[in-house]
């Protein structure tokens, strides 16, 4: 993929506040203010950059408004409000051109069972399988090698990449991106203990998964019991993460990789769970809530906590019990010699 | 999927010890008590849900023998030992709604090399892929897009979900259930460090799963470096969970979501794994043993025993240091008082 | 597979420094020195087994040079530098047998996009995609229902298993292995949030994985947001492993399973990392560190470092504190005995 974006394409992308300087550069990529080359484009997204886009020899930065200084021969500042949003603005329409609009029909490897319904604007790549009753969606690209269950719904706009499993009853709706290998309703861990075996518990719900959700490559969620394990509106998360059964996210979350929800959990709208993250079940995370990578929550959660640490704590707590820890052989050491000084101490006036 | 249970066809399937009240509502899903409305099933599983049954809207409720409430006007009260069992045997109908007997016979779209054998019972559904000498057993069922490479055998009931992946020479037992997307067969990670490069030790040995194992989504089981690495009868894996070479895990044991288990380690019978749990390689976990989510074990445990924490110590021990650990800063300040204490002591006796 | 090796095909592929003993046997297996029985090969890895050797019923045993004692009847003694080197040696042996060098040309089920390119030399199994501009270099393997993307390179002698991914634009070096489920190029986890919702940062860059690495089950890398992910030459990887977009690993680490590399990071070479451990993003880890299994890395890492623990500490003082832990009950006790004590004394000395 050849990328040639002159001065004025960028632009009209990002629409800047204000201009300062000029190049006659044609952008072929993009770059770390480091790193950056002539004829790549850089931006400062992070004010702990600042001292580096003076060095920098790209020959379009985008910054803030309030950046003081002064471009190079044949290199252009565009300020814009946020640059980080305005490059992913750019790269937005880069993206097209990586992922281009595929055509929209049925390819003739799939494998369509009689009874499921394509909509004519979907795409439907090589050597994907849907099931009886199988329902996709307006505009929707399965990439290939995708399996759709029997009576499975995927909404108007919907992207599956290669791999991508949706067992039978689960429904996505508009616009949910599903990355390589994600599974959706896979069946829930459940058994009963009886005469010295694990009974299976039948796990007969569905997952349903909102709009505008987005899943990492080979992540998991497992249909509900009964009833559904649901994912909130805009909640984005990342790859090889578990959702149990019977789990309710709420919209506009943040999960990060590798974390994973035990059953019957409840996550309100806008938490945020960092990365490997073991949460005991039947819990509520209340919304808002910040979930430090590496913590175990045991507990239900208060809106707007921010905890940290195994079992979670208070984010200022745990930090400050961090600080302490390399201090504990010394602190072990100081009560010994406590002890000491107060035998001797009683010792001499006993005497 | 449209459910429509009579009262009396619920009846048959539970075989209640007593019954009060009674219901002409067609039940048509199940929720939890505090959710449920006229024409679902209900149930009470966990005592602490008793005060909910009063008020639930549940047309059948599946209640254990000591209930003492009465029911509403057209709603049902069936008695039963287990009523989280009772409901497992409802759903288990529904799940041969949900998932019925597929068609046996090996789809169009498959493609079965030479010297395959399959049962004439089996299903080998669209885009599976069977290697020379591969064997499926009966009523054994390949859903999709699964492979199963050279030598590789499938038992008699086994089903494989869409994507699982048998690499070659691995056997699978009866009545395994494989969910979408696990590997079964991929190599250990064992290396020799040569002249400034890791040099690869082959991995020749097979993995071999038991009779009546269920493995969740996206799992991994790795080939030993020679001989087996076993999973035992009945044991229960949930999803994305990591089996290095030459685990050996005992019968009837559950592994929850995100455990790993290093090379080499041996697992009792009936040992309980939780979540995210690191543990060093060639261990023994003795059987009965319990590890809570988030442990790290790094030495052999006895059998029985239950850990916790990383290292993992005994439960009630990592607990008490749980609820010691928010103290931790005042006792530091505590230890910082006494030192000043003291000296203040010592200057005035001294004085 | 039947394995049939005489002495004398041990010998030649071992190349012993010397030998003891003689035996008739043919070698059919491998088995540890304790379970070894007559017609298997067995060696002696890890100085801690020595005691076994004497005891073992292997045909054939692996020895390292100082090993005193005498062969049985019918047992042969070859003593090697490493004795697991040779074992790996003849393991490769077996390899080709198990995996033999598969024909070359494209399987007839395959979907090669017109504009893929595949050397003459190559292999693409059944039901892989090809899509426009993947490139497939000589004697590269594609096993089965393998996806290659647009511009997508697969470089010489690559093995890719069943069910790989591969997404638009990522190049793969030569001799790089992939294990099954493994995605490379799923999308970098990136959004602003702009007027209450996660707006996607689109993530236009490339995973470029070096000669000679290696990567298990079901691990996934993301593309970089522009620019590269990078994995270093000879560098390999476990199973279920995260790799964030930008992250850049250098050459000959080892990265254990369920490990994940947040968003950003650079890592050394001969960096080795233990299981799940999660690391913060836009660290660097340098050449040589050494991170335990479960340690959560929060500041960058200078060279030769060897941590342990959340947050990681020096792996000496982490294990000092962890000795220390199970006494943390105590040491509040004593400390609420010093306080007490204390205060007595004061009171007596005030009297």
């Amino acid at each position: 993929m050849e990328l040639a974006f002159s001065a004025g394409d960028i632009t009209t992308l990002v629409q800047p506040l204000s201009a300062k300087g000029a190049t006659g550069a044609v952008i072929r990529g993009f770059a770390a203010l480091r790193g950056a080359q002539a004829g790549e484009l850089s931006f400062l997204g992070n004010a702990k950059y600042r001292a580096e886009v003076a060095d920098s020899a790209a020959s379009i930065v985008l910054l803030p408004p309030g950046y003081a200084g002064e471009p190079r021969p044949d290199q252009l500042f565009l300020f814009v409000e946020n640059p980080s949003v305005a490059l992913a603005r750019v790269c937005a329409r880069v993206e097209q051109m990586l992922w281009p609009r595929p055509v929209s029909g049925i390819h003739a490897s799939a494998v369509i069972a009689p009874g499921a319904q394509v909509a004519p604007s979907a795409t439907v790549g090589p050597l994907c399988v849907l099931e009886a009753g199988a329902v996709v969606g307006e505009r929707a690209h399965l990439q290939a090698q995708v399996y759709v269950g029997r009576d499975a719904v995927v909404g108007d706009d919907c992207w599956l990449h290669p791999g991508v499993v949706i067992a039978a009853g689960c429904v996505l709706r508009e616009r949910v991106r599903l990355h390589a290998g994600v599974v959706v309703g896979s069946d829930g861990f459940g058994y009963e203990f009886v005469a010295g075996r694990h009974e299976k518990v039948p796990q007969v719900g569905v997952v349903e998964i909102g709009p505008d959700v987005e899943i990492g490559a080979n992540s998991t969620l497992d249909r509900a019991r009964f009833s559904r394990t649901l994912v909130g509106e805009g909640t984005k998360i990342d790859n090889l993460v578990q959702i149990a059964h019977n789990v309710v996210i709420g919209r506009h979350c943040l999960i990060c990789a590798q974390a994973g929800i035990s059953g019957s959990t409840t996550v309100g709208d806008y938490v945020v769970l960092g990365g490997p993250a073991g949460r005991a079940g039947h819990l509520t995370i209340g919304q808002g809530c910040k979930v430090d990578g590496q913590t175990g929550v045991r507990t239900d959660l208060t809106p707007g906590s921010f905890v940290k640490g195994t079992p979670g704590l208070p984010y200022q707590l745990e930090q400050r019990i961090n600080v302490l820890r390399p201090r504990l052989p010394g602190l072990f050491r100081r009560v010994d010699e406590l002890e000491a000084e107060l035998a001797r101490l009683k010792k001499s006036s006993a005497a």
